[in-house]
This record gives C-alpha cells, structure tokens and sequence, in this order.
C-alpha cells in the first residue's frame, strides 16, 4: 500500500505543501522595512526551530533609580512572534522600587506575579483600580490606561506580563514630557506644572529647553 | 414591461432587501449593553434621516481656566456613528488658551486648521514632533501618542478634528494623576514629581488622597 | 541623582526606544510597492515634524460642469496618514453645482458643513435618507452607499468630509458607465437605459464603444 | 487504564469544554438584535448536526425581464454563518439574460462558472476588466466594484458564487436610482441622465417622484 | 459641453484615478516577499482583464488510495485573490473514497456539493456534528474544527468548497503525525497510540524515525 | 483658581466622561449571550478593582495518566479579559508526564519554562519545529498548529503561557477523535488507524460507537 501513497503524496498533497509553505507562521526579516501589518516574512526553508525559541529571559539589572529590571521579548528581538499578536517581560523590582505611570497605548497587559508583594493600578478618567498582588496573582490592564507598579512589601518582587501584541509601545510620562527638547514654559503650560519642577525634572531625564 | 418588473421585484430583489435590511448601515441603540465591537442595532424600520444628522456642532464654552472649548459629536450623541469608524470634534481656542496634554490611546486625530494660530505637538519615547499650524494646515497625530495645542497667535484659534474612531477615549493626564484618590505620596513616587506639586494639582483638579 | 538616571537610560529606557523605533507610526514609502495593509513605512530617523503637517486643504476649481470642486489629503499626497485609518476633503459647491451619485465602498463619509446650504442624501434598497444641510450641520453616510449632495441654496456651500480610511476609493457611477470602452450596446442592456441615452453621456465621460 | 482517564476528564478536560462552549462556533439566534459583529450566539446545547446543513440551493426563478434567477445561502437563512465569513449563491441565466450593473460593497464575489458561456466584467475608474467564461472557469470581482454578468452564449448559464462575507450588501444600480420617491429631476440632475430616461426607469422600478 | 467636462476630468477625477491606482484591487506579486497581510501589489498598469480569471477548476486525479481529487485556487496560483479572504476548491471522491480528517485553522469551509452522496461531519470537544449530504446541498465547517468527508453512496461524489481566506492552510492529521521525523515513540506517547500502529503509519506517509 | 477649574470639570471633562464610561474597558457580563465578539460589557458602575485581579493560578492537579496540571484564566472566569485579546494558563507536568497532541486554532501559544526541562514540539505539513527548554526559556507554537510537550527532565516541569485571544479553544487529537460517538470504523478509515486501535482508543476516551 505504500507504493500508493507516495503517488498520493505527489498529487494531493502537493496542494497541501504549498498552501503550508506560505501561511503556518511568518518569521520576521527584520532587515526587511517594516510595514502596518508587520516585517515581512523570512523565507520558510531558512527558518529552523532555533527561529522558534528564545533563550534568556532572565532578571534585568535593577541598578538605577526606579531599582526596575525588565527584560523584555517582543518581534524585535524574537522575530518568530511577527504576526502573532503576543510578548512577555520579565519585571524584577527591588524592595522600594517601582514602575513609573506610564502606558501601553496597542497592547493590553497581563502580569503574572510570581514573587513578593506589588501594588499596581490604572486610573481612568472616572476611576481608580488598584491591588495588591502576592505570588499567583494576575492582574490586567487594558490597553492605553495610565498605570503603575510599586514593590509594597519585603524583599524583591519578580512577576511576568504577557501583553496582546508583538510589538507593544511603551509611554512613559516622564520620560514623554521632560526627556525632550520642549521648552520648559510650553512643558509646564500645558502640564500645568510649575515651571521650576518642569527644569528639575528636565534635567534628570536629559531633556534640554 | 412593467408587469414583469413587478414580479421580478418579488422574486430576485427579495434576496437583495433581506441582506439590506442587517447591514447597509446599524445606528446604535443606546439603551442596550454595549459590546467589544459597539452597541446593537436599532431596528431598521425605525431609522429615519433624521439618525444620519447631527445639529450644532457649534463652539463650547470656553469660559475655563483653559479657555477651551470642545464640542464631540461621537457615538454616544450621534448614534448613527456605531460601527462606523468616525467621528469628529470642533475646538475652540481663546488666546491664550490651550488643551492640555493627553492621548487617544485608541483613535488617530487629524486636525483641520480652519481660523487663528496654534501650536500642536505630540511627544515619542524619541522625538517630538510640532508645528505652528495656519487656516488650512491639517496635522496629525497617531494614535496613543501624548499630545498638546496651545492657541500662539492673535485672537481665537478654532477647528476641526476628524478620529479614526467613533467613540474615541480620552486620557487628560492631569486628571488623571491629580483628579482621583490615589495617596499623594503614590502618585509622587510613580510620577518623579514633588509631593508638593502633587498636592497643589490635586487641590485643582478635584483629587482627595 | 542625575547620573542613576543616565546609567538607568541605557539599561531600562532601551527596551522602550527599540519598540517606539518601530510602531508608534508608519508613514508611508509611497515608492515602495503597496500591500494590502497600505505602504511599508519610511525609516523613523528619516521622519520629520513636517510629515505630520498638510499645507493647502484650499477650495478646488469649481470651473467645471459641476461647479464642484474638491480638495483632498490622503495617504498619497499626505503619507504620514499611512495606516491610520482617517483622510480628509474639502468640497466647494458654487450655486447650481452638485456632487453626482457615487460611493466610497471601503469608507464611511462624515460630512462637515460649513458654509452655505447644501442637500445630501444616499438610497438603499429599501430606503432614502436626505437631508438639507446648514452650517454646523453634520451628515454621516455608511460606506458602500450611493450618495450625492446638491448645493440648494443661495451662494457657495462649502465643507469638508471625514473618511473612515487613510485611503478610500470613490466611484462615480456615470464615470464608470460611461467612461469606459464598453460597447454602448453592452451598457444599454446591463442599465436598462436606451442606448441614445448611453451614446450621450459616453460622448461627455469620454468613453468609446 | 480507564478509571484513570475518567478522572482526568474532570480534572483536564473541564479547561476545554468549557472554551470548547463559547467559541467553537456562533450560530445567529436570528431573534436577537444584530449588532456590528453579527448576531449574538444560540446557546450551545440548543445547536445540532441540522443548524449546519442547508437544502435546496436549487435553481431560482427565471420567470422575470432579466431571465435571471439567484438563490442565495447567507446568515439570514443559514444561521450557522454567523461570523464565518463566507456565504453563497446559486445563479440562472437563461440565453439573452443578465445580471444588470451592481455591487457588493462589503465582500469579493468569485464566481464559478459550471454551464453555458457568460461574459462577465467590472469596471473601475481607470479600465475595464471583462472575460468570458467556460464551464469550469473562476472569475473573481473585488468588493465595491461595479459589475454585470450576461448571458453570451446559447442555452442556460449557470454558475455558483462564493462571497467573502456571510451576509453581503447587493447595490443594483438601477433599483437604487429608480427604485425610490426621490424626486425625477434630483435624479436627473445628480446622475446627469436625461429627465424623461429617469421617469422611464421609474415607471419599471416601481419608483415615485 | 463636453469640452466643460474634459476640463472636469483634469480637476476632479484626478482625485478619483488616484486613489484608484492603489485600493480597487491588489493582485499578488508573488515574487515580492509575503507578509503578514499577504503580498504586496504587482503594479496597477500591468494588471490585466486576465488576472481575474482562472482556468481549469477541473476533477483532480483520483488515482490514489484516499479515491480523492483535489484542485484548489487559492491566491499561491491565482494571484487575484491576494486580500481578497476567499477562495475554492473542486473535489471529487470515487466510490469508496473519502478525505481524511483534517483541519483548516484560518478559514471557514463551505461545501457545496454537487453530484453523488457525501458523508460530512465535524468533530468539538462537546460534540459531533454530521450529515449525510445530496446534490444542492451546502455545510459549513468553522474553522479550526477537526472534520471528514467520505463518499457513502453510489458512484462518484463532487462539489465545490468555498473558503473564507485567500490562502487557507489544510492540516491532515495524519500527515502531521506520521509524516515526519519525529520518533516514533514520542509519537506514540503524545498520541496515546500504540508503537506499532504508529511504526505502521509512518511507513505509510513517508515518516522515519 | 479652584473654582474655574471645577466649572471646567462640568463643561469640558463631561465630554471625557461620556467616553470613558464605555470604552476604557468592557469587562464580560458572562450572564448575557456571547457574540462574536465575545460578551457584551458590564455596567461600568459596577466594575471595582476586584474584577480586574485572578487569586489563584496555582498547580494544577497532576493525578492523572498524562501527570499534567493545567490552570486556566480566560474570560470565562477572568471576565475582565473580555475584548482584550490575551489569557494565562499554568502548566505543572510531574516526571514522565506530557500534554497531548493538541492545536489552538484561534491563538498563539508562548510558552514561558520556568522550572524542569521540557521538550516541545510543533508540526507543520512540511516540517518539524521541536526544542528542550530549561528554565527562562521561550518558545512560540503558531496558531493552528499540531503541538506537544513532554516532561523531558529530572523531576516537574512547570511554566507559564501566553494565549493571544481571551478565549482561547483547545482541539486534542485524542480526544476529538476518540471521545466521541461517531462510529469506530468511520473513525478506522478516516484516520487510517486499525479498527482495534481506534476501539481500544474510544475505551479509554470514553466514546462510544
């Protein structure tokens, strides 16, 4: 019988072949332009299951002011993710450390605390939502909400977040409104600031104006 | 002839009105919960021409410590909107004035420049992009991108802003650090501001904490 | 304080930088070939603030037989709007003068009335849906509908309309009928109309056949 | 072994029924109100081998002045549709018959030729794309375009059409210019035809004004 | 007047050609490489009446052990469809035939069945969903869902499948399992079957290991 | 300068207010029909921090034949995730343990390995994409595609994953095919297992037929 399915294997399969060939995944080629929907896809021969894993996820170094380790895998450093609507983070935030307000605008966040104690929450215009997270927890935010994450407890905390696209932006409000170039009336009018916390905070996050 | 019309109309057009009557169009009927992808339908046979027109899309006030004026004609006011993908505001600015900093996390603003002078800007994580706008000049501004316009020049500054959106959310940063019950001390951590500036906008902006 | 900060720029803010490089906007490499997701994007150092501005959204010529005229910014004259999903016209209609039955089949049409008067209006199968238009007026035309708008007033009408797309199609319906290279005899059968009346508008549309 | 398994079912397998519940398919409940997305599901339990079968694509009446006949199997009678993204129709042409100018606004029709010769074409605003087809032959027409069938050849035409929506629009242009109680001269003025050609076209259409 | 209207055509439809050029449709370059969205556009001017049509939706060779033909035109050989979310398939099962289980995880799958009898069923974790299908009878599959069809009547069985995606991808279980280089024991361990019947089938469909 | 600002919280920030009741998120009122775009949104004034936390992703119960744990958070019990395109599961797989062949039509899986040593693999129809994974590693299944992980290592194996949809479905080959009550030999020749195979397989799955 097998004689028969290797004729089979030419002819019927030869349409499954090629359909496969072009839509089962799109590896991205990041040397590529980008586009809206995406890089375009690696050729399917020179992909291999090396393509298909990402190695390093690990602790990011908390050596700065917000005492915030993240370590991020996304298309840009994962290309098989193009497409696929899905990334991660790895967040390590030392004992008094936090995460700044800041906002996802395209993607929703899932954080899944594995370590430790965090407060986290996001304001709306007419709310606040805000937890504590112990080890097992999840908390979402959904896209483009201001939020926050402080370590509220002892000792380190450690949790993943899993976000709905490949390529999340992320907008920090520090670093939007005082690492640029504005000039500082124009940052403090339209923040309604005081000009002198505008300068103070220009100056730590190398804005100049 | 026209006989045969007649009977044809009750043969082949029957298929055409069954599809017309579900999806030529599905003005929102607000009194039911709205979904992920908007609100139900209104029946068809109780839409008229009056759900496609929208009156008064005239200058708000702009007697506020902004001297601003907006006025939206979005889904919620404009039902015929559901599912359409747009919507529109009109702005007016006094001189002087300004709309403070804040984003659609979820539509694109394309500004249309009709009277006056105004400076629009929008921030990234590297750039700023800004432009001193005339009668005329369209600027747009992508979508989740922190954003400001301040009326620079003589007189009133007035126009038009078209989203790719209809029901777009908007998130004024002020109000959102300052005009909710976050503890003061919170919000100073996760912003980098001083606690005093914190409590001096939460007193403005309606917050308590 | 400051230099935590700048060590805290290169390890913390690097992950931020890369996704912002690549997704907080697209603007389009008009001589790159289009996809069916729009143009690949245009490299982000490359990008200037005078890509998001659009000079000269002025009055058409109405010096035709439909004293119409219309200005427009899309994504092809305007390639900063390259996935955004808005464009914008202006229309100015001199007394007497129309805009004829077409649609926009990928796009819905937000009309802003701004000056004069104007009669606009769009059939179904089982409906019509007009209206007269004043200044403040808005009128929302679902995507796929044959639409027109007649000035029916005194004086200039003027407007500007919001599209659902960065880049909608318009099709005129007698531009397609009668513009083409079809045989006469071919349009007659296919539009019921006589073919005296088909060999006429061919001879204004400049079709042949 | 078994017992084993057995427990597993309710340990393991709960995780999947209770996904398997929601969203393996979404047949209408065509009594609910539709919304953007389609209409709401019909419980799961209710749904059977029948919800997804439909009987008699059979040959509609060509008793009619276009000697044409169209039976169609969409959402509307083929509740199992709902949110797949496809439906079908059956045509007839008789010799000498046609499908008049129209289009399908929200979905690609692929026809597929089975008997007779038809000559099919559509048009855009730059050509003219026409073929005539064999048994046997694809022929696909983008959404939006204008379009026609006729029968070319001799005896009966018949083909099956595929659409990529479950419940597509139909625009028959001249059931929409003619088929409505808008005054004769608006037509005549908006679509540039002759005013005694538009009340021609109204007598036969059924329409008023 | 036609001189008035050859002026209109350098004015006004610019606009329309314009947009024209870049969205009524998008055939498939298919030596550009795919992306996520599919291929980009081979240029408008070299688009032809003959992209839109495909010869030979003809019986596939049923000369092997399945009795089974299969021939498709999906965008790979048929580039007009490229975003276009349909596309179809022709199949004929001898006597006796049958395809084997299998899945298309993007895209809907409407049969029409055309001659003969066909035994056609889908199978969910809840439920199992089939029927015994005649001439003029249509079934959907949803997507994702694991079905079969077999010929269980008198003679040979034909019909058409209509997609909801331009590219859709077929998974054979079989193939998947047995087909490949994976070993065997790993084979039989994640599919509960036995070592032998696992051995067995991968000589079959050309699997080692 | 209080009280301008509070005047302004009436005029200008109800405009915000109305958008942001409806669409900063739309947490699934699970009561209501589902829909195709998931479940209609609860109202906003009922929505309290509670809803967007999950207690609780803890270990699995590993007594079972194949030793593996799964712990689910999707929208079913995680209504908060409604819309948002993303969900969680935890997988605990004790030594010698595995999770069956299975696919996820509708989402791609992200595995995130925590703790033990996996080997994962997934299937296409011209390739095998398979890897061990240690802690910190990622790997990607694509949607749609045939998977496994087998506990490759020395004691437990336990990670996380990423689904790129909030309701993910989950197809297992075994399960599907054998747990049924579809009739064993259709099964035997539709799979081309041996019919005793099949039976035994129906035993354990508890199908009948």
């Amino acid at each position: 019988m097998k004689i028969v399915h290797i004729l089979f294997l030419f002819t019927f399969i030869s349409f499954t072949i090629c359909h496969a060939s072009v839509n089962d995944f799109c590896v991205a080629d990041l040397k590529a332009p980008i586009t809206n929907s995406g890089y375009p896809c690696k050729p399917v021969k020179s992909v291999t299951s090396d393509d298909f894993v990402f190695h390093g996820l690990v602790a990011g170094s908390t050596n700065n002011s917000f005492k915030l380790g993240v370590t991020a895998a996304s298309v840009t450093n994962f290309p098989a993710l193009n497409g696929l609507g899905v990334s991660t983070i790895r967040v390590d935030i030392e004992e008094g450390g936090f995460a700044p307000m800041h906002t996802h605008p395209d993607a929703t966040e899932l954080i899944i605390s594995i370590q430790g104690e965090a407060t986290v929450g996001f304001v709306t215009p007419t709310g606040v939502y805000t937890k504590v997270l112990k080890s097992g927890d999840l908390f979402v935010i959904p896209p483009g909400l201001l939020h926050f994450v402080v370590n509220s407890g002892k000792g380190k905390a450690m949790g993943y977040a899993a976000f709905s696209s490949e390529n999340p932006s992320t907008q920090i409000t520090d670093l939007l409104l005082f690492g640029n170039n504005l000039p500082s009336d124009l940052v403090a009018k339209t923040t309604l600031l005081d000009l002198a916390q505008v300068k103070k905070l220009k100056a730590q996050f190398g804005g100049s104006g």
